[in-house]
Formats: structure tokens, sequence, C-alpha cells
């Protein structure tokens, strides 16, 4: 989407190959809102760290990523020994896998990708088709963006007000983003409307990245702390919801996603508020019987005893050379300790409607239209 | 409570009076976790202020604060001419009341000392009987706490995990609290409990006070992002919360608590866990009729676009003479701008008792006990 430069507005993706250096590029998400910077990641092991360290994040960018990094990894092996050279990928693909345990995109994509490289014969023409499957997965989660936004922009009506949580938004994606799609397809229909970004506590991606963005696409927003949806709810000043999810269960329509998204729909259920869930095909989980046995990731109580942030004096900069500017303080009491999940489940029950690329459903009949939603049989066979 | 000093436990209220000086002496809150001090207010202006920065804050602290503040502005009066002091005396009652619309303690606080001063003649005399009333007020607030204490406490069972909210404990009061008055009768009872601690955004209480105040009474206890109390009770974690409330309406039952506390009661009892507030009688609103009619006051963006915080490298301090530590760090991207409501109100059908000094009650049976909870008539004429 777009990104507003020295008053000049640049098109940008969140994460793009370099095939000649063979690096990854990235949108360095850390330093955001502040300073805008593009990074590049010279092999998988510094990809799959800037997957863990958060460089890059949300379902379809990590998958991009993922992606990339596979191909990247498969491009960086030298000789011609097909089986080293599976044992090798094998490597890259449970190095990258690691990295945000939780996700189902990463292993989504790095398996298609995996898939198709089997049709080749040699080292490099598996080499080569990985680069075009890791392209082909990239453009594909924008087409599947895109036509969430189509599907998503009718929910909203002029003079709407609509919370969303976390950052489901382009830099979530390779571009235009889940939850944020709709909002973007709305505005170019010229629908006003406000949103209410969550801050989205412990690494505030609401705060940070869904408001940075929707500022860059000039929508009307304000930020709000975790705590305030619940009084906004109360007085009549929210009208929907709209968030993403990491994984989606096929087979039940539970949504794992950001810790703080299942009280969000606890909240809009309470106020008969309608609660949608936009989501790419590829977060779909078709083999999990229960949100239960979702892993749910406990990240470093560092987080929640803390927050990254810049000197109140700090302007906003694009493109420097210098290393990160957010600065970590403390906030809590260091010797207290913290529990951090980082996401929750949230039940079919509680979600009004789960907007796909291929249409609007109930939770609950994602199964029965698994074929149109790309259900596939192998995954049938694993059970 | 006590307080953990180069290796000594030292015995502090939160608010006390320098009757010499005419000095109102606070804890420095804005520095807890990081550093611990005691400040000076040398006037009544200063007092309101030290209110509203919130070097002050909780019901029970700002109005023993400005109990204290009516008595340090009635002592300053210079003269003897009653009619001007009784003048001079409205403006400071003013002037402290203006400083958070939100809460009722000070305003019940200041209505009960210039009730009393009225039985003084002189200006002199009614000078003295400010300051008695005061130091009565914050007595009186600290018997009230125990005594919520020892009524709280049998509803805390061996191996149980309590959720908290914000900071209602004893830096909330002059002394040991509402919310955690109950835990700290518990663990002189010898049982064993886990405490988690909301952070409370924006201005995190739970995570700076309510976290550094369990330490220093050696209480097991964690901090918790906002987001996360409801995928902890989803699974399991979390058997009861205890809450406190700036204001309670005597008629309905209602609560008024920082921001996130409706949250919370909406999540415990989708969940089926008892919700309970503790207030002391101060607390108590017999006049509203309604929750929609408590001001909510909305607080400035800034606190919800960042954080205070410590650089990572510094230690805990005690008693230095330097001015506050904690610096400011812009979070979110700062064009956004933010809403800040500070309050929130919960119904009272979500909540499972009031506990209070004279005993744990339905919130709605308050009406039908106010003459046992302190009503008085003088209230009911003013309808």
């Amino acid at each position: 989407m777009n990104v507003n430069i020295r008053g000049q507005t640049r098109h940008y993706r969140t994460v793009t190959f370099d095939a000649k250096q063979n690096h990854v590029l990235l949108i360095e998400q850390r330093l955001l809102p502040h300073e805008f910077k593009i990074v590049a990641t010279w092999d998988f092991r510094e990809t799959a760290r800037a997957i863990k360290d958060m460089v890059v994040r949300g379902a379809g960018a990590i998958g991009a990523t993922a992606a990339y990094g596979l191909a990247q990894g498969a491009r960086a092996f030298r000789g011609r020994d097909l089986k080293k050279f599976s044992a090798h990928v094998e490597d890259v693909f449970q190095t990258l896998k690691a990295a945000r345990p939780t996700a189902v995109d990463p292993v989504n994509a790095m398996n298609g990708l995996r898939e198709i490289m089997r049709g080749g014969e040699t080292v490099e023409e598996q080499q080569g088709l990985a680069l075009a499957a890791a392209e082909e997965f990239a453009n594909e989660d924008v087409r599947h963006c895109e036509e969430i936004g189509e599907q998503g922009a009718r929910l909203i009506r002029n003079g709407m007000k609509v919370l969303t949580h976390c950052n489901a938004g382009w830099l979530a994606f390779v571009d235009v983003g889940s939850a944020t799609a709709p909002m973007y397809v709305a505005q170019t229909e010229g629908k006003k409307f406000h949103v209410f970004c969550d801050e989205t506590r412990p690494r505030s991606q609401g705060a940070t990245l869904t408001a940075w963005e929707l500022a860059q696409q000039g929508i009307s927003h304000q930020i709000i702390a975790d705590n305030a949806a619940g009084h906004l709810m109360q007085r009549g000043e929210i009208d929907m919801v709209i968030v993403g999810s990491d994984r989606t269960l096929g087979r039940t329509g539970e949504v794992a996603n950001k810790i703080g998204t299942y009280t969000k729909a606890v909240l809009a259920a309470r106020h008969k508020i309608p609660f949608y869930v936009a989501i790419p095909l590829s977060t779909i989980d078709w083999n999990l019987k229960s949100g239960f046995d979702i892993p749910i990731e406990e990240r470093h109580e560092s987080e929640v005893l803390g927050a990254f942030g810049v000197p109140k004096s700090s302007k906003f900069k694009v493109q420097t050379s210098k290393s990160a500017r957010n600065t970590y303080v403390r906030v809590g009491n260091p010797e207290s300790g913290a529990r951090n999940p980082g996401f929750d489940v949230t039940p079919a029950e509680l979600i009004t409607g789960i907007i796909t690329p291929a249409g609007i459903f109930k939770p609950r009949e994602i199964w029965a239209r698994r074929k149109q939603l790309g259900f596939e049989r192998k995954n049938d066979e694993k059970e």
C-alpha cells in the first residue's frame, strides 16, 4: 500500500525478494511508526530470525517470508546431489517452521513450495521452481486480500465506527491486508467511517502498525487502550468489529488470533455488535478438531514488563541506515514477573461471519464449503 | 503497609500530614515501582495538582488527600473574619473537588470536614477542627480497609488464582487497600494463593503499583497484559476477580471503576467466575439514579499514545532527592490521536458481591441496607 515519504506517495509490499542477491527484503516493522526502513536478510537462518524477532509478523506476511526463505535456502545450496539437497531443504523448512509455532501460514506456504519443487528433476530446476512458487504465493496473497476487500466492503456503511484489534493490515500480509481490506475498498467507494485501533499490548501492533498504515491511507481513526472497547460498546460508539486470524479451524470455525481477540468477541456478543473475522484461505487449518489443541505461544515476560518507544522529541524518519531507534523501557515492577500468552482462541458462537476471498460465511459453514475454500484431499488422508 | 528499604522493612501510609509545616506528605506514586520517594505539598493548590497529576490516586487516598488539603487550605487562612474564611474554604473545596471530577471520595470527605468545622465558633477553632477531622478521616479509612480485609478473606481459599485490575491496594487508600485487603488478611491466615495483576493501560497502575505492593508484602503474583485475562479464564486459570470502585451507586449497585473493569466483569460472567468489588463505605454515592449519569473523565491522549518507564539498566532507588526518573516514550503513531476514557461502569448483574466493612452484599441489596451502610438522611432530602 501507500507510504508517504517526504511528501511523495510510493507503493510498497511488506515482503519482496531480490533474486540477484538471494535476499529477502522486509519492511522493518519494529521501527514503525517512528521510522520506515527496508532490511535484507542474507540467508534462511536470518530470515527465520526475522520472523521470530518480529521484524515481520502477521499471517500472510510470515507465510510469504517463509516461502521466500525456503526458496532462499534452496537456492543457497551448492551441488547436484538431490538427496543432500532434499536434506538441506528439510533443514531449511524446519528452521523456518520453528520460528513461529502457532502460525499455520508458513507451513502451508512451504508445503506448497515443496510440492511444486518435486516437478523439477535437478537441483537447479527445483531451485528455480521454488523461487517461482514463492513469487506466486506472494502474488496470490495479494489477490486474496483484494478479494476479501471486495467481499467485506459491503458490510461498511456510511458513518460506521469500526473496531479492529492488533494488525491484520497490509503490514500483516504482502499487501492490502485482511481486516483492513474492506476498509480500503470502502474508502475507494467514497464511504465515510471511523476506525478504533486497539493498542494491542504487549507489543502494541494496533497503536504502532495499524494506526500508522491507516494514517498513510488517510482513513479516519484513533487509538484506544485495550481496556476501552467495552466502555465504548456500552455507550453505543462501536458498530462493528473486524479482526484477522492467525489460524482458523476449518472443522469448528474457531479462530486463533492475537491475545485479546477473544475478549473483544465476548464484549461484542454481549452488545449484539457484529464481530467479523477476515481471513485468506491459507489461514485455514483443516486438520485440528478443537481450538484447545492449538499450541498457544508463551512469549517472554519482558514484553509485558515494558514497552518499546522513542523519546518524545524524535521525528518520523525514512530509510536511515542506522539501527533500531526504538528503545525498551521498563514499565512494570521487574521482580513481579509476567505471564505472556501470545494468542487466544475465539469460539464459533461469538463470530458473526468469516470474510473470505470466496464470500462471507458463518464459521460453522466453512467445513461444508471446504471444496470451494481450498480444502485438499491429502490433508484428509493424514487423519 | 510494608516497604522494603535497603533490606529493612518499614511501615508507611500513602498520605500523612505534617501539622507543623502545614504540608501534606504523599508517596510519589508516579515514580513507583522504580523509585520510592515522599513528597510534600506546601499549599492546597499544590495538593489539588498532586491529585490531578496522579502523584496520589485511588478512591481512599485522594479522599484523605482532599481532607488534608482542605485542612491545609483552612489553616493557611490569616485573619478572624468568619465570612471571609468561609469564602476561602469554599474556594479550597472547589479547587480540590475539580482535581478529579469522577471520584466521589474527595467530595464526601470534604463535606464531612465542613460539617464538623461548623462546630467551631472562631476561625482558629474551625481550623483546629478541620485538621482533627482530616486525621480522623484518614484513620477511619484504614479501619474500613481492615474490616474489608476481614470480610473478604473468607472468599480466598488455598490454591486460588485471583485476578485484580488497576490498583485498589494500599497505595489507593491511606493503608491496607480495598481489593488487596482480603489478600493481606488471607496471607496472615497462612493461605497460599496467586494473584494476576492486570497491567491496566494506559497508566499501568496494575503493573507498577499493585505488582510493587504485592511484592513488598511477599504475595505470589504475576503481571499480565489487559488482553490476557480472557484467555486465562477460558483455560481455567482464574478462580476469582476482586477489584475496587471509584464510585458505587447505592440505588442501583452499579460500579464506576478504572477503564477495563467492565470488560473483566463481562468475561467473568461468561466463565461463571465470581466477580467481587471491594469498597469502603465512603465510595457509595446515594444520590445518582443511573450509572449513565456518572461523568466519565476523558483523559489526555498522550497517555494512550505512549508509556512511562525507565531505561532497562536502572535499579530501584529509595528516597533520592532528584526529580522523577520515569520518562515518557512514544509508542503509538502520534498523528493518529486517541480516545482515552478513564473509567467505565459495571452493571449490578455482573457483580457477584460487594465486599464492604459491614459485610458482603449483593449489589442490589445495598439500598435496602442503606441505614447500616452509612446512608445519611440529608442526602435523601436533596432529591
